[in-house]
């Protein structure tokens, strides 16, 4: 079967809109120069609103993992005492971070799959000495898991009000609703191939003040990704190196998607994530995270030991469905579904239909037609929930 | 006056050809998936040549300041000996990197225009004890002057055999012949915004096996610039973290077109500097840089004292034509006008003949016609050469 554009169901790249893969065609123009200059502020400006903030937004040509890099760097210094609550690889990439630029990492680990209970990290915050800063995965990519920031955040308030909060919120920020300075968060990334609907190459970055004086007196050492630098060039519109053009038209239209659809990006996701949830359920697998912690934007289901995933991921891509693997200790064990972005209700059908199908070909028990019900369903009574609760 | 795109001749970003355009609007696809595995090492392998190296290229989402970031880090520890040979603004960048990553760096500075001599290098190199590693400039794109890398990496290997020759070859690869190999050097970066006609977003580091093996002792701290880790995922056709998959797109539409063009690239660039040379003498400006070590890509002009630049650059911009400032001590002296990548003698004529008019309306002693029957006689000329020699 050949299909002329396959259903990208990967928690990132996600599919690009046709006006967002207009916008990545477009023609250069001199970074240094106006229409660069309107452009850089309308999308910081335009990012606020989804991180929650009224602080600085820096825009970083890097991959997600460089946003955080510079979140670390940018703000620490070798010995600093950090605690790293880690609930699945991203985690465990952020805390490794810290100790390769020679921080002191205690790590408070999440069985993956689950989320950091408050009470947890305020015991753990409260038992390190001088703790300098806490790392926090808002959505755990790996695991399809998203913890209460708020909650977490307010914990580590409680039990060390000193120490800097840095926050991956990587793969669901314009997803769901976030709120930085309310929650009092010091630094939170974000990348441009995940809600923003634009391709992979830039990190954006929100600072608070409590980030921007850790700064000056951080020694850990930075140049590429030093955000001071950014600081320092922006009001000129300006970035200090040649920023990723391409990639910023297309975080500019996806923003302006987002901004017309309104709190709708929000339902959206919403509605995705329970059509995947009922419809996984319904072809019998079992999902990694429960319901209260389940991500928005990414849903992660066993695979079963009887199942050949070699064939049945195969049968799925001739059908034109695309899923992610597992990472990490769940290589070979999980299979992930991303629902963020430019997703709609027929791309999870589609999805759940070819799963459905290749179930089917592939001896599970299964009913032709009720993984798909199911899904529908669930899209009906998420909308009903959705306008009594609007 | 309206016009629908303007001529861009600054260093970079370049103008995009319509393909490569075309390839930037593509939609994404999954990058741990075989269509992206084959274009990494289509990438990968379609640059080496242009290196001239039969060693890894690897490729970083970052702007080119991250990739000498990484020629830094992979190959040094802090404490190192490092000669910096700088003659402009990126030289200087260069070495300032090494600098806050812990280096002991001593500088060569050579006057701003010039290009460093065989001797004085091979003098400083010689007389830096226990010297770990060169940096070297191929080609600094704020000054247009390209360095002889050959006989500067000789003297360095003369003087030093075991020293690393790190090498910014960022503005320039691509556009002129170049030979790792044969030169004896160990780390060469590019940019993909420059002579490959793509958007910016990604650096290009060719690295040889001393660099590699100074890399297993480096103890500069580095996570998301670690070439390992690039080296390590390279042959499943993937990258550590996500690539920026649609400037990668660009890229091999770029290198399609030049693989196509062959030897004609290089004549190209040749051709257009000519032009470019002797239409702003024409106009009465002096150059930065004599013809010896002009660079083929970029050239820079001092701005006469009698000039009002601001109104001078403003009726070329009403007119299409966008240069490039100056850059450090040079900020308002010089202007910079690029001619790389796409750049095709129809481009240099036009911003010669915008460059006359506004010059005549701006009172320069400039007869009409003039500069451009200059270009146009470089270029007869040039073919002329260009054909002898071929």
């Amino acid at each position: 079967v050949t299909r002329f554009e396959p259903n990208l169901r990967i928690p990132g790249p996600t599919a690009l809109p046709p006006s967002v893969r207009e916008a990545g065609g477009r023609q250069m123009v001199n970074h240094r120069g106006e229409e660069f200059k309107a452009l850089l502020q309308r999308v910081s400006e335009g990012m606020k609103p989804y991180f929650g903030t009224q602080h600085d937004v820096i825009m970083l040509t890097c991959a997600g993992t460089g946003g955080l890099e510079a979140a670390i760097v940018n703000t620490l210094s070798p010995g600093d005492r950090v605690l790293a609550v880690t609930m699945g690889s991203f985690g465990d990439r952020f805390a490794k971070i810290a100790e390769v630029y020679g921080a002191s990492v205690s790590r408070l680990e999440v069985e993956w799959g689950m989320a950091p209970s408050p009470a947890a990290v305020r015991a753990a915050a409260a038992e390190t000495p001088d703790l300098k800063a806490v790392l926090l995965t808002h959505n755990e990519t790996s695991t399809g898991v998203t913890s209460d920031i708020a909650a977490l955040a307010a914990a580590v308030r409680e039990a060390a009000p000193n120490a800097l909060i840095l926050v991956d919120a990587i793969s669901a920020l314009g997803a769901v609703p976030f709120a930085m300075d309310e929650w009092g968060l010091d630094l939170v990334v974000t990348g441009s191939q995940k809600a923003w609907m634009a391709a992979p190459g830039m990190a954006m970055a929100a600072v608070g003040p409590r980030a921007w004086a850790a700064a000056e007196t951080a020694t850990m050492p930075r140049f590429y990704l030093d955000l001071s630098r950014h600081r320092e060039t922006a009001p000129a519109g300006e970035t200090p190196w040649t920023p990723a053009v391409a990639v910023m038209y297309q975080v500019d239209e996806g923003l302006r998607l987002m901004q017309a659809e309104g709190e709708g990006v929000y339902r959206r996701h919403e509605v995705a994530q329970a059509m995947t949830r009922a419809g996984l359920r319904a072809l019998g697998f079992e999902l990694l995270a429960e319901d209260a912690v389940a991500s928005k934007t990414v849903t992660a289901a066993w695979i079963p030991e009887t199942l050949d995933w070699k064939s049945f991921n195969g049968a799925l891509k001739r059908n034109g469905l695309v899923l992610a693997g597992g990472q990490g200790k769940l290589k070979g064990r999980i299979f992930r579904l991303g629902h963020l972005g430019s997703v709609t209700t027929d791309d999870i059908l589609a999805a759940i239909g070819v799963l459905e199908q290749a179930a089917i070909e592939h001896g599970l028990d299964v009913r032709p037609g009720a993984a798909v019900a199911a899904a529908q369903q669930a899209l009906v009574e998420a909308r009903v929930r959705v306008a009594v609760t609007a």
